[in-house]
């Protein structure tokens, strides 16, 4: 049975994401993680770092290795999800595609198909520039095709998925105003990763609520090159990303203006939503005076959308919500992993 | 000594905003609490039901009373706040007015001078019209030369000061495109009160972030009244509040439209608040680039104030932080009751 | 397939234990959900009450029903999980027993063997003492054999499960004195159940650290009466539970003289745990020098058990940690359905 | 009036406990602070660092220096806080003493009569044995006469403060046996000091509850040097701290045999703690069957303790809430300061 397993490398798997990750892959019916690497962690037991995967048997023997791409490719891995800083990615990227792994990409660096947008959000020069053209933005209800065909996966960010996923279906539709868009999103602190940051400590994000990163936070570049595919032109909106009180999930609000007759709004969002989300079984859509809460998405891989319409200013609002380390990362990636090895999507993530 | 100091009567004492009131109130220098009444607490020492309170010794023989308004005058209270329901305020304000008490009322049941608007926002009749001339916005920043003359001072409700507070300067100065305002406010969960709830339990509120309200909250009415005089027309704006796992705090996110010269706005918001906040110690302005944070302001009268220009859309973003119960409410009521007594605005709210 | 599965009834689902056994069963391959009570909620669909469950299809068409003994019979339940109030629960078991389900209580009500000590505990007489005999504790990793015969479970309370898994084995291998035991337990709030009760508001249970209900708390009463069979003499000890502002978890803290040679202890407590525990796959012993963390354990199965040995008083101090939801309630009451239908006892409940 | 005031400096302020004594100076009538030191954060605004203080007019000036004692004393302060790390603390304290200053030290340096025991506890040799004598242990409830005549004031630990209070009147009134005491003690995260270590990020801490330290934490030192000149004999005890998802507060729960006659243990218990803390407006005495709450002592300088009497077992348990930061660090280090200077205690410390 086990040979019959997808093996898998985990490689950065000392941060949020990275436990996350492992976290739904020990309930994976079909998949064996056989690599698990930390630079500062190598040769430590996995459930060291992670006690409350104590108990998984796969992973009782598993040891943190240093991220060698010869070393991770010769534990059999044919699957390799990179948990790593952007920038960093890339460098494993090429040697493991070379040495016949598939990847996963967890990072920025593969999802923008403009170098020069990677450039102006994230700094200096695109590390990999030449394997741009070969990566597949890993948001399965818009690429599920192209996932299924690729062998470099670049898995959405955490904002982008709540973003995109309301929003894309009403764009195709010529639903809203795509230059009135403003998106206000909250994020539980995990989002900032597990970093040695003071202005992480619980004492001082505990009873703290607070924006940073606006007006140019670095995922404004996907969000804006997502919606502009979908509006067929050029989309710009405003974002203000809040760090919340919570360890996981993310809430996000969007306003935007409908052009059209306003009585008519609500029912064109409903059947735009439900038209490009039936068999998209990680969307569910909880229809119009409904709001999504955080609470009922985490450590799920569901996106949860709600709306209202603002008759007074003839605006549209939007509320979805999602787990930003699930959805909005380690789980989506692995709906990318199920149906690039040709399971149903819904493959060990049908959690609750 | 005691004989001069201002002998106030807390009526509704035993919710969120009376017990911080009585906190405050604990510790001002100038006032004597005399009176506080609660239907359900009568006859309990104030100590048992806010333990907080113990060792406060004017408050040591303190005991709730039924709110009769006769009982109250006989406690020779010539200032009472009302920290009751809406509706319900102005059954006790008009015959405490009549027995010659000055009223400040916590409630929104004289923060709006159209009683159709009343109407509108709350359903049914205003229960008192005839005393809404009477009224003053108790917003000090705004209306001192009002409150400091007035016998009816309706404190402002707590989504409203952290809205007001950044916006009245700039559309006074005509800074920004009063039709174009989008408001998201995430709010501590005492803002909903000390009610036996099930939606309000640790269990449901913790790890929770959700919208809620919109896109009508009763809460708009007084906004878009303070922000019309400001811009002198009539501006609607869109509004989402949010409920946030802490106990006190409102943060607020402003979006609005620049009409003029992106380069020169972040000056001429920085000028226009400082000319507006110059001798208001209780506004506290950040300047551009920086995010107000709850965690700066609860259990204080602050409001801070700060902004970013998005120069790729043309928007202005506000950021203010407050706490509810204090500057939303409590605190802000004292700030009041100094003005109308000839103290220093400060006197007993300047707390860190 | 589906005709294999065991059909199972909810009876009391409306919360916080009926909405984690809901969860878990979702995700359960061997169980069917074919009726779910609520007296206040019937009629109502299931995922409106738990929004979290909405996509889990098995649960699309349940609905609330009202809590009729021959209305559950009639849905070809063959199990009766009982989450009500003790006393309550005795009402339906006895009824649905004779309507042939078995039936796995979740409250207080049969886990006594004395009906003196329950109306010395809980107040009033027993209310179904003849059927005590026939009730088994259903603390799987203690009586396994008899719960597999059983007809009639009585699942054990969520602090009982924390104190009693270290502390058993200990006593059997007579390591430390039963005189001396104090239990300090620290648990989240959900334990409270969902009560609409003002001192459980967030905004109550948020910032605050309180001990309560000592020094005669309920469930000392069957704590007591299993250590005393474990002891094989009569055991009492002082016990302060801790209220804490965690949605769900307990974590367990105990201190007790260790009559024999210190330095022989530790050692002789890994092998008492080790072997009582060997082939348990719920019981994490964590080793000595090892504190047990809730956040380890909540969501799953688990009782993570660290000591170590305070040679400078001669004490042993134990901490274990558990999900009260969990292995202190929902899933230790599915261990114990799997055990009844010849499953796996692991069965839908390996989760990390 | 100014030159009337207390001149102090903050030595180390960049911590929490630093900023805690700065948020309570800002508002103290009588001190004017002087000097603020911080190595890492040498030159800084000191409002840049902590945003909460800006308005403090007092403050609006002052930066951080570097930790020169010369450049200190230079600033005519007459009184030092230091809030170093231990061991640290003793370098600054005798050049300071030298220089003319008074010590109010709020490390452990300066906390234990015998040399030999900090070694045993903290590791290495004391660095200032010489300067031992010299202290005074600053629990103004105990030592109020030698602090006045101090030049030197060892400030207790957040844990012993908790400790100390509830149990010491109850060792010198013969109440408790002093073989018999076992604690647990429930410490929000600001106790463990603003350190960027991955294991006190807010993802970590929240919803999570564990003990640490356990059997031999730094604090049981000089709780079992002060209980032993209770008892009048060598006392030790058994404590484990636990760590809590709140920013600031202990909850200590004490559990002790009682050799005397059980139904007069409470009556006593309240005699003795009536006795010893008649005229300490910082000790509030619950009484019995209450238990304190971390709730209603945080940011301010009281203790709350009360007790029940467990007559099954024989048993006191004793409950105490303090702030950890407060009454356990900085506000009790200000009542020390103020009786040095011949102020009432409370002056400035009377916060609810």
């Amino acid at each position: 049975m086990n040979d019959e397993k997808i093996r898998v490398a985990v490689v950065g798997a000392s941060g949020y994401t990275g436990q996350e990750l492992l976290r739904l892959l020990a309930m994976h019916p079909c998949v064996e993680v056989v690599s698990v690497t930390s630079r500062q962690e190598a040769g430590k037991p996995l459930v060291d770092l992670f006690p409350r995967l104590k108990g998984a048997t796969a992973f009782s023997d598993l040891h943190f290795m240093a991220p060698d791409v010869d070393a991770i490719a010769a534990t059999g891995a044919t699957f390799a999800f990179l948990a790593l800083p952007h920038g960093l990615a890339s460098e494993y990227a090429e040697p493991l595609l070379e040495r016949g792994l598939k990847i996963i990409d967890l990072s920025a660096d593969f999802r923008l198909r403009d170098p020069a947008v990677f450039e102006e959000f994230y700094g200096g020069a695109h590390p990999a520039p030449q394997l741009l053209a070969r990566a597949v933005y890993g948001l399965p209800e818009f690429y599920a095709d192209e996932i299924i065909a690729a062998d470099l996966v670049a898995s959405p960010g955490c904002y982008p998925t709540s973003i995109l996923t309301p929003l894309v279906p009403l764009l195709e539709a010529k639903l809203v105003d795509p230059g009135s868009i403003v998106v206000s999103s909250l994020s539980g602190a995990s989002g900032a990763g597990k970093k040695a940051d003071t202005s992480l400590l619980f004492a001082e994000v505990n009873e703290s609520i607070r924006a940073y990163g606006a007006p140019k936070h670095r995922h404004l570049s996907e969000v804006e090159q997502e919606l502009s595919v979908a509006a067929g032109e050029t989309v710009t909106i405003s974002f203000v990303p809040h760090l919340m009180p919570i360890t996981a999930g993310i809430a996000t609000t969007i306003f935007c203006d409908v052009p059209g007759d306003l009585g008519r709004v609500s029912g064109a969002v409903s059947t735009a939503l439900a038209s490009k989300y039936a068999n998209r079984p990680f969307i569910r859509v909880l229809g119009e005076g409904q709001f999504a809460d955080t609470k009922n998405v985490v450590r799920t891989n569901f996106v949860d959308i709600g709306w209202v319409v603002d008759h007074r200013t003839g605006r549209l609002i939007l509320s979805s919500a999602e787990d930003n380390l699930g959805k909005g990362a380690a789980s989506q990636s692995i709906q990318s992993l199920n149906l690039m090895n040709g399971l149903p999507e819904t493959c060990g993530l049908l959690n609750f």
